[in-house]
């Protein structure tokens, strides 16, 4: 091994450096606060959880991204954590239940085996909030908002927010009599937008020609508002849940529309993301000129279940560091205080206070004087002696 | 797999639940805040690396400490951190270099395979600074004075401090001519003070009359200061570098107890802990009725030089979770403002600003009214309608 591979970090894992980490941290504590002020409680899960537990009840997507080892104590399969949401679950189901409603949020590292996207991180900072036992809209509505506060929290100004509905493919699968195998193969004809394959496929193999127009125009149900009032249309005689689905794409809308006036909505009825073990309302954030979502989340009643209490949930989740990354305000590293290599113990007083009082101060460390450019760089004044006091003076 | 095991966590591994949460954040904060005022700047390296990055120049204790998974894209072994320290050093010879003292600190999640003592956690939050550049002893001071500030901050009153210094065995194990097992042998029987064993190991072992007595008296030179003054007496014809090593001691003791008068000094010239790679002075830090050290940390030099650049290194590190529980003030909960269900565009406006002011505000979801009693109890006051308005008012 060279030494430069040794300085070498794997493909998609990054280090976060100081003037960077900075600004992470504040936003990680300025997000944290935000969540709080709205009545969430933050969780610290652990990084890894026994395999079964962290992944039962979720989809292929997270086992496929899941790194295991062997427990050196139990023999067990531990996983290492790809997705903080079922960890929180877990908590909201056992260790922290709540008759009602409860509102958790966290921030932690990840752990991908493969980046989910291409050149994206393996390793970021999962930050999100979670609600439990809610089963109405305005959970949902709760949690879009919390969602487009994280993004304008970060500085990002322009957001696009997409809707869609689990129900929609759900009940026309359904509707089709699709069986597991045909919804498989038509769900990653979807995921792709591939819509010639589409309708080659949905011609070969849906006899009903209600059902075949429905799935057919499925992938073309994307846009702004007026895409709602053509699913209406479409689907007059649908499937009730589906039309319920609609009806909720259009309250949560409605909602948001009023509180957030500046985002602009769009319906994606043929949206597959999310399908890992999300149960309803699905939602995701976009920025113009980024391809990929900067926030996502949706509604995913029942995880709860395999843990024994079957509860409402809802809630959404963003990559620290992309959001940081994209939002970024420029924040300056504050100016220190140069404190000379002495033992005086009135020195130590003075430097004391000036910390206490939030300033920087650095002390010199003794036989290194001016040549270290760097740290001098850093300190814009100096403390030095005048009669008896140590005073801070501008550095000449 | 019944549902009580998949609620169940791996041995040593814990969550951290909201109360508890809440002090953990607020003391990470409070010390990522020292740390900032005393010049270290933050880093956040991540949470896998190559091993070979992470284990060179590694003891044989971090080696079997850190879980191995295999990377699918690049098929090389990547290990999940057990410690942040050798990640910081790469990052101070190679991607955050300084031609002087390189000031950088850290707070995240680490994992062993196996916990540290018995009970002991395997998934820490480790948080420390570390000083690279600095060859002087000012520079074990300041580090050591940041590791009694993060204790003081945490709430621990009473701490006493371990000193000890790698070059008192390293020296007499040269002057004795001991070879690499016998060095092994030697420190597994120190780590283990067992007085007895010792004796016999050196009668059967060391032929030289002198070494002999110096190692034979190594596990007794343990104490208050007058320990120094015996061993300065012990070894007077001693070889240099342990008389360098004791002149160490008693320089970083003095400067200690001029700052921290009321922290209490031990010295250990005996002690093992830190071989793994560790170059000269060590110190950990306890209190009064806690077995395990609260802090440690160490000189270890030269550590860089595997990534090219051969730097002086000091530094501590600290479990976040464990100095909490230990100093824990009971910091309490800060009550809520329960917000009615409605999509009043005033109302959402009142939330918005008594949010913007810092307090908690919880929205009741609709069909849960006074049936949430958990999520009331947190509340004190209430958003009420007052006319064209919406006020504060002390709930009945």
């Amino acid at each position: 091994m060279t030494q430069a591979e040794r300085w070498m970090l794997p493909d998609g894992i990054a280090e976060i450096l100081p003037a960077d980490a900075k600004r992470v941290e504040t936003l990680r504590r300025d997000l944290l606060d935000l969540y709080h002020r709205w009545g969430y409680e933050m969780i610290i899960p652990p990084m890894v959880e026994f395999t079964d537990s962290l992944l039962i009840g979720m989809g292929r997507d997270v086992d496929l991204s899941t790194f295991r080892v062997t427990d050196q104590l139990s023999g067990r399969s531990l996983g290492i954590r790809a997705d903080i949401t079922p960890q929180a679950a877990r908590i909201d189901s056992h260790s922290f239940p709540r008759s009602g409603a409860n509102r958790l949020c966290y921030a932690g590292q990840v752990l991908y085996t493969r980046p989910r996207s291409p050149m994206g991180p393996r390793a970021p900072i999962q930050i999100g909030a979670e609600l439990y036992g809610v089963e109405s809209l305005q959970g949902d509505i709760e949690v879009i908002s919390l969602m487009v506060e994280t993004l304008r929290t970060a500085g990002i100004r322009e957001i696009h927010l997409d809707l869609g509905h689990v129900a929609i493919f759900r009940s026309l699968a359904d509707a089709a009599q699709l069986d597991e195998a045909q919804q498989g193969a038509l769900t990653s004809l979807l995921q792709s937008k591939a819509v010639a394959d589409i309708e080659r496929w949905v011609e070969e193999n849906i006899a009903s020609a209600q059902a075949a127009k429905w799935l057919r125009n499925l992938p073309r149900l994307a846009g702004g508002s007026e895409c709602l009032a053509r699913a209406s249309e479409l689907f007059a005689d649908g499937p009730e849940a589906l039309r319920n689905a609609l009806d909720e794409l259009q309250q949560v809308a409605d909602a948001v529309a009023r509180r957030y006036p500046q985002v602009e909505l769009f319906f994606d009825l043929g949206e597959m993301r999310g399908y890992d073990y999300e149960t309803g309302l699905v939602f995701a954030a976009y920025s113009p000129g980024h391809g990929q979502a900067l926030a996502n989340g949706g509604r995913y009643n029942g995880i709860g279940a395999v843990f024994g209490r079957d509860r409402a949930a809802t809630g959404f989740s963003t990559d620290l560091v992309a959001i940081n990354t994209l939002g970024q305000n420029g924040a300056d590293e504050a100016a220190a205080i140069l404190a000379p290599a002495s033992d005086c113990a009135q020195l130590w007083q003075t430097i004391g206070a000036l910390r206490a009082d939030g300033e920087i101060v650095i002390s010199t460390m003794p036989g290194e004087g001016g040549g270290d450019t760097e740290t001098l760089a850093r300190c814009d004044r100096e403390l030095v002696r005048e009669g008896d006091d140590w005073v801070v003076k501008p550095r000449g």
